[in-house]
């Protein structure tokens, strides 16, 4: 199943995508409803998707996590030695739900940075409650998957001089460069697990303006779907409609110095997930 | 104002606290509804607050910010040089809403790690939609304060090898710290900013089974309440509701080697905000 969360007569709502491009509706808002077990298939409504805006699949996830440094060849292409995985765990981070936006959506660019970047990424959403979930039951606890991009501000310039050097100053930077809003584009919906037998099987490509950036596939990634879900698991409960961003494949613009402009169109698609299309404005 | 949210007949709702421990209902849900307008004093139902459980005024702010190294003597006490604020922005992380828990709720202690440590905070809460907000205004933009506790696992433990002087893996460890359930105690109550006339003019009190770790004010904030929220609204939206956590003073267990166990009660005091007692299991 697809599943679409749009906006049809002012409201946000939510429901499943048929093969014949309409809407059946399950319920209002979004498909935190449909995860968490609040609404399902009435079949009372459907509408044509010409006739709806889609939106985000999830607007506010009780958390929006990330995987950082999860592919070697984007590990090596940012000048870095390639990761030791026997003596490494899972680098997460947060993203705020101010920077989620929808298929088409423009975002804008931020006054603080000029080296604005694309990051292609596989998104899953999480379908049920669980905490310490072993990795071996870890795909269960995934409701399905999403197309996304984890847009990026390399540096940040808040107009003065600071020892951007300094390890912590970087660092903090760094997590300040992934949170500016319309940072994270999800979409255009929700594919269920069932219809993606093996999350390390997608290919993952990213084009500016048409021209290739980024092509890689999931089965590169150093941290696996069901590793990522299990140790976040370890840290936190997780909860039906979290999204966990599962890290970028080689081609960032960083490792060129090629950043974002305005007017720039960034297309991402990971697999069969759908294709993800933003303006930078 | 004191603003609550709190647990009726198995339902979360929120209102206001009278002087003579009463509530008087506003809505269903947390805090937000009355944040961002939704609900307001209808005068229809008021009950005993003995009736009900406290719980944190906000449940899962669009985002939970926080501010790290806001204090010189935190610093210091740290084993860091003092910072120069003229060359320096305030350091922001992310906590998810599953760190947060109420007033009185048990915190159980992490299976990933032996060094959890508490960080007695001023909590402001934002009481409308603002992006690039002046300092000057910023103030403007706060619907009211919260004592917290930035509980913090000063390191994780995965339970094999990993090299943790790596400045990297050091740093997404000190993250992780942060995210552990129940380590964003909030409450009891919101005291509206119109009561609340110097935010930086408030002591801040902890003390572990009746002894004092923490006592400090909010004067020697090295960013003061306007500057981190004037500094979050240049990186993102900031919504009614959202919660920003200004960075705790010298006191805490890590400067000492003292980490908390099971049974342990901290209790902490900010200004006239109310007291947070939360026992950790």
């Amino acid at each position: 199943m697809r599943l679409v969360t749009y906006r049809r007569a002012g409201e946000v709502r939510h429901g499943r995508l048929t093969d014949d491009d309409r809407v059946v509706e399950f319920g209002d808002g979004d498909l935190e409803g449909y995860l968490d077990g609040r609404t399902g298939e009435t079949g009372r409504l459907e509408v044509a998707v010409a006739d709806v805006e889609l939106l985000a699949p999830l607007l506010r996830p009780g958390k929006l996590l990330a995987a950082a440094a999860n592919y070697q060849d984007h590990v090596t292409e940012s000048g870095a030695e390639p990761l030791d995985k026997t003596r490494l765990s899972p680098r997460l981070f947060l993203k705020p739900s101010t920077s989620i936006v929808g298929p088409d959506a423009t975002i804008p660019l931020p006054a603080v940075s000029s080296e604005v970047d694309w990051e292609a990424e596989l998104a899953v959403v999480i379908g049920r409650r669980v905490r310490d979930i072993a990795e071996a039951d870890a795909l269960d606890a995934v409701a399905g998957y999403m197309t996304s991009n984890d847009v990026s501000a390399r540096s940040v310039d808040y107009g003065f001089p600071r020892d951007t050097d300094d390890k912590m100053v970087w660092f903090f930077d760094w997590l300040a460069g992934k949170w500016l809003d319309g940072f994270a584009p999800l979409g255009p919906w929700l594919v269920t697990a069932d219809e993606v037998p093996d999350p390390q099987a997608l290919s993952v490509h990213l084009d500016v303006n048409g021209v290739t950036k980024q092509t890689g596939s999931t089965k590169d990634m150093i941290f696996s779907v069901a590793e990522l879900v299990a140790h976040a698991s370890r840290l936190m409960t997780l909860e039906p409609g979290d999204v966990i961003l599962t890290g970028t494949p080689s081609g960032v613009g960083a490792a060129t110095g090629e950043f974002l402009k305005a007017g720039d169109v960034m297309t991402v698609v990971v697999g069969p997930l759908g294709q993800l299309r933003n303006t930078v404005a």
